[in-house]
């Protein structure tokens, strides 16, 4: 007899929702060639010529963005999560389809703003916006899909890191973060580090060519940052089935974002969420073959090692266990 | 110089939002291989082995069905208009990602019978889900895309209808908004005759074996019934470059839909929308083999025909011009 307990969406959470949902759906049979379904970056299947990579994502007013969101920007934004969801798996986005629901009173203007931004971002990486949909709706909502196709030597799964790999990350990690902390907090700067802190929020870079060089240099277990480097550890290590040791000292973040926010901005790298840098994690020859070629254009940082055993162990410099300082977000959330 | 009309989105209306929009987005070069793209019932393009299909459509409470929908159809639906879209390319659908936005605060139990409803008609055409996306959202909204291919023999596009050719529908129309109509004014009707309007309306069949059955048969010129079929048979005709007659009295409306609303029926089919039957249009010995198909598993009624020009010519039994007549939604709009 099945037992009912009535619950809400936010006691069981978006990572319990998912997993009960996911043993509900059909997944596929044989004929499907799936080989990576829900639970990763994107979905992956293999079609006649190379894997078919397929992702979602949608960005909702009062959720993800303000009422007073730039409209370019937001559509930058909305292309970009669904590009660096292809990036983490280290493939080439190819078509992407729009659903756009908006208020009716929304200005024309503004709507074309947004399909400029996501054009912008989408000719960058040669993508072909084929179709769509636009409905009315009580608030904007944006939901961008991507199809894409996997390298033929292989594809980053977040299931595939093995204990001895490096655990690295390109790029900066907090910035993000940062620019949110100075737009919803009027923080002021200097222009060219408000400016810097601002790009590093609304309009991040989806990392497409470097996860396409991680597949080709061998790296094989890898995804994007989207929800702060030790959540997205954490699910990389679960669907591993290991464990981790960090090392804070070796978070790499930007000199701009370190002098802005001296306290908090170790904090900002280690739980801000929303960079779309990639997580990786490979061999110390592999990763040093990745950071030493040309197409990398970005830090390439080793932060930690894959582990057997399970969970995050967070060290300081000296070896002993980092204590995450809330102060800096309790700062914030106070509205100092 | 440019000059810029401030315009809401509402005043502009749906399909020119589409077209201003389809002027803006990159929509591919030659390596895209795109041979249906914005303004068809789904984007097309040609893979490694055969033609790609991929479309997407999000239903939002509020706008396309109320707080108190029930969620198992409500799921069914979602699935359903995505299929039809697939159906009205004569497709075949394989794979579908779900990107699921919800109040907080929703039933756990809810969300499951949503899934639910989905995996039913996911399964019945043996579509896998493989991926998706939840986020918070103040309404619920439901994106789903669905990812099929179309048949070696070709596919249906609103812009294949040549002069000549017979128009022909399958199934019936109107049942849809029959249904709706009884739930939304209380309408009390014998119980057979009100689960067979709820059904039409909450859990409409898409018509994929038919919009294939249509391809093999050598139709070329198709899509599906979802805003009504003079709303639908227009974007056919302005598609292909082409008028259309429709012979009001030829237009196949169900009994048991004729027999419950003996004066607004033939609206509810000239206009309602909803049905998800499918639209098309080839000649008369391509529409009489299909006929007598028995995949086609449903009537297929000729309603008109094809003629040069441009704008549909409704007819009545007479011949002379038919007169919509606005009484029976007029009617439900005084609540009456």
């Amino acid at each position: 007899m099945a037992i009912i307990l009535p619950m809400k969406v936010s006691e069981l959470g978006e990572f319990g929702l998912i997993e009960l949902l996911s043993g509900i759906v059909p997944q596929g049979g044989r004929e499907h060639k799936v080989v990576a379904g829900i639970g990763d970056d994107a979905a992956a299947w293999r079609g006649d010529g190379f894997t078919v990579l397929a992702t979602t994502d949608a960005l909702v007013q009062g959720v993800h963005f303000m009422a007073d969101s730039p409209w370019w920007e937001l559509g930058w934004k909305a292309m970009a999560v669904n590009l660096s969801d292809i990036a983490a798996m280290g493939g080439a986005p190819r078509y992407a389809l729009v659903a756009l629901s908006l208020p009716a009173d929304t200005e024309v203007d503004n709507v074309v703003q947004l399909y400029r931004g996501m054009a912008e971002l989408a000719n960058q990486f040669n993508v072909a916006i084929v179709g769509g949909n636009t409905t009315s709706a009580p608030v904007v909502m944006i939901t961008v899909t991507v199809i894409g196709q996997a390298q033929s030597e292989g594809m980053l799964t977040r299931s595939a890191a093995v204990p001895g790999d490096l655990i690295a990350v390109t790029g900066y990690l907090g910035s993000s973060v940062g620019g949110l902390m100075m737009l919803t907090h009027n923080l002021r700067f200097a222009p060219e580090t408000a400016d810097f802190l601002r790009k590093a929020y609304l309009q991040p870079q989806p990392r497409v060519v470097q996860g396409q060089l991680l597949v080709r240099q061998g790296v094989r277990a890898g995804m994007d940052i989207s929800d702060g480097l030790m959540a997205d550890l954490g699910h990389l290590c679960k669907a591993s089935r290991v464990g981790a040791i960090v090392r804070a000292g070796q978070i790499p973040i930007h000199p701009t974002v370190k002098a802005a926010f001296p306290e908090e901005s170790i904090n900002f790298a280690l739980t801000g969420g929303e960079d779309y840098e990639l997580l990786f994690a490979a061999n110390k020859e592999t990763i040093d073959n990745v950071r030493n070629s040309p197409e990398a254009d970005c830090p390439v940082t080793v932060i930690g090692e894959i582990i057997g055993g399970s969970g995050i162990s967070l060290l300081g410099k000296d070896g002993m266990p980092f204590r995450v300082d809330k102060k800096g977000w309790d700062h914030f959330k106070k509205g100092g």
